[in-house]
């Protein structure tokens, strides 16, 4: 018999950010993907003050973190108020900076509420401050939806400064970390995680032979962008996660991850809501699968969506190709006038 | 009175790649934005051997290029030849590995035909083999459209040899290249180079508030993706480039950036093609300003174009909506039969 044992390295944890009822559901899922990858590492949520349920949602995200601290802003003793009164637009990212303020711990990971790990990443706390995967879209600069930190109330004080006199040039916590660290780029490799360590979703379709020959060692994936896997809805009994109102051609979501993510939930994640929640009403994002006649329904509905979809688009071409015959024609007279 | 002397660098060179004839175009705007920006270092042109006009071609090109090389593989003494009968499908990508060939220079910087400098960029010579820029579609790959190398006989063997064997995940030479310098990432940080040596026109509109604050620094740009600035074409007598036949939703090309390719070919590269072309037919890709009829027939058509898309759009617009209501009243008696 092989016993393992996990020997739990209490001053260092990975640290998220629910800023809302769909992103304590991505904290969830995230907390229940480091478990489920056995790390050895403390599991701690930043809970803001935009949940709707405070008390449920506080005891949901307790059953899977060690800690769940509650950020709000207005409440803060140092300088944070002050500045947030300057410049009231950057109120999401101050909650995040926060994260520098969890000095009970020498050392932290940061990964946002839409990330996913995919197999154990304990190995991100041999890394220095601060360190992060490149964004793909500049990629000078670090994500932040993946970094390893110090926590340290000094570093927390500047940065809050920093915030406030230069704000942000994307708007977000990502234009600030990187105006703060910004010999990231230019100094030292080892602060340079591997893409891996935070796939974005953008990345898969924009160089997909990449994708293919390096993402099966993905140990993170990011769901950045406009939807998120909480915008979907999961019909358990087949399995399946159903489609949403975002356009495709604005979703760049790989759908093995998108299953992953939604199996999760599915499995351990709903049980603790619908622990926490007991009456009190929640979005559980799931298709009803007792509700036979409303699934038969749906289905007609969708044969018939379909179908008109594309009845549409065949008059639609018909139509637009008329209009084009009749403008080449009336171009032609015209030439012919001048 | 001042004197700026410019003491040349002859062991050292840009490299660029014409493939053909719109790519010799290219590599022409290239070569003169390195002179413009003074360059102390020479400048050599591979020339494949697909342009339509090789004796034109080569005379524009050693207007501007200090070297001009004809490469054909199928000439070549060393196992290249071999290794391409194995892989014909990798014959464009075998061309640009001969830039190792170049062995008469110790250090080299190779530039895809598709970049112009917009400032010196001498100092990219400090650098060693291989640096090069992250590519934004996954940035623990370089883009090898800029980058530092020694020409090396034995370093181009092993690269043929490589390439014979593994071929190339993406189908060209920045998947060899990534596979062969496989440390680039995690190595050495001093071998990435900034991304503005390399700013991908993808990246602009893919982060832009990171365009807005660092693409001001942009020292070469490069345009990347299926539209080249020379499928637009030039009204030189309003300074204004012209559309192409490509969707815009597949164009990424930065105004400013299309502007300047244009203003260059206008007014140093057009004279040279002109002189070497003589009698002989070439695209200039010019809007004719001697034909005022047609230019004035042009604005009709556009004008009329353009009311008709109105219309086309409108109608469609309505007439999908009515579908839309009849396929919702549809439905409606659908769920009144169950």
């Amino acid at each position: 018999m092989n016993v393992v044992f996990f020997f739990s390295q209490t001053d260092q944890a990975f640290v998220t950010l629910a800023t809302n009822d769909s992103y304590a559901k991505g904290a969830l899922v995230l907390g229940q993907s480091l478990r489920n990858h056995n790390t050895t590492r403390k599991l701690v949520v930043l809970l803001g003050p935009h949940v709707s349920d405070i008390l449920c949602c506080r005891e949901a995200l307790s059953s899977i973190f060690d800690e769940v601290f509650m950020v709000n802003l207005m409440d803060s003793g140092d300088g944070a108020h002050l500045a947030l009164m300057k410049r009231p637009d950057l109120g999401v990212t101050f909650t995040k900076l926060h994260c520098w303020t969890l000095t009970q711990y020498s050392k932290c990971v940061f990964m946002d509420a839409d990330t996913m790990v995919l197999s154990n990443v304990d190995e991100l706390f041999e890394r220095e401050e601060l360190s992060a995967a490149p964004d793909p879209g500049w990629p000078d600069c670090f994500n932040s939806g993946v970094f390893v930190f110090r926590p340290s109330n000094e570093t927390y004080k500047q940065l809050v400064i920093f915030c406030a006199e230069n704000g942000s040039f994307d708007g977000g916590d990502q234009g600030i970390l990187n105006s703060f660290f910004d010999t990231w780029a230019t100094t030292d490799i080892s602060k340079h995680l591997p893409f891996i360590y935070n796939l974005s979703s953008i990345a898969i379709y924009s160089y997909l032979p990449a994708f293919k020959k390096y993402g099966h060692n993905a140990k993170v994936v990011h769901f950045l962008g406009k939807v998120k896997p909480w915008n979907y809805s999961y019909d358990a009994q087949r399995g399946e996660v159903r489609g949403h109102s975002i356009p495709p051609d604005q979703c760049q979501m790989h759908p093995d991850f998108l299953l992953k993510w939604w199996q999760l939930y599915a499995r351990s994640v709903l049980p603790v809501l619908q622990k926490a929640y007991g009456n009190a009403s929640f979005n559980s994002g799931f298709v009803d699968p007792s509700n036979h006649v409303g699934v038969v329904l749906e289905s007609v509905r969708y044969f018939f969506k379909h179908l008109k979809s594309h009845v549409i688009f065949i008059q639609s071409f018909k139509y637009v190709f008329q209009l084009w015959i009749a403008f080449i024609l009336q171009e032609k007279e015209q030439k012919w006038l001048f």
